[in-house]
């Protein structure tokens, strides 16, 4: 593996961002991980660090059996890129996700993310993940 | 940037296989860049990589027009992550796309990826890239 100690910190703290505000859906936590001038890309979230805690808010109390099953993780200098299932409830076949963040100053200061409804029943016998 | 002279060349190597495969939808090109053992998670193609050569004939016949436009790329180890924008003909808002690709022995041996079509009007004015 060739990743510097600080590429390693880097990936350390997003999947802790996952642990501490994603799982939970935590609102709380979120200026812990979260830098205050926070560029968000996800269509559907309001923008910034206040948007995404009204989000977090919202899909705990809509979802609040949601898991976030985290499948795989990589980082490249300040750039960490996470690929994860979520499943809203039990039995939820749920989405496909991948995000990728972007630190700065020891924050995630911008985030992009794609989303996919989980296909069951494709030509493709291999799962999604 | 601490990317390790291998690590840039299989980040090179990825994007070079967008410009001479995917771009043009190419099948002719694919043994060049893709495994024979190829592990295909994308839930809509045949496995392998005859499927893969079956799914670019079919793109191009559908959508000879098509763009793959990448907004960003990263490496980790032999992992490559890419965020592109697909549009399918001139006019199309199109899909936000990230790949994760897997080499081994020098070529793509394993690929996952994550489709969503590109939201507008949405209450994020940032666009999804």
């Amino acid at each position: 593996m060739s990743r510097t100690p600080q590429e390693q910190a880097n990936l350390d703290f997003v999947l802790k961002m996952f642990e501490q505000v994603l799982t939970p859906m935590d609102s709380g936590t979120v200026e812990r991980f979260i830098h205050a001038d926070y560029i968000q890309h996800n269509p559907m979230a309001e923008p910034g660090r206040g948007g995404l805690k009204r989000f977090l808010d919202m899909i705990r109390e809509q979802t609040p059996e949601a898991v976030h099953d985290v499948k795989r993780a990589f980082v490249d200098g300040d750039h960490v890129t996470v690929h994860y299932h979520v499943r809203r409830w039990p039995g939820d076949a749920g989405w496909a996700v991948i995000d990728i963040f972007r630190l700065e100053d020891g924050l995630i200061a911008e985030h992009w993310d794609v989303m996919q409804d989980v296909v069951e029943g494709g030509p493709n016998p291999n799962g999604m993940f």
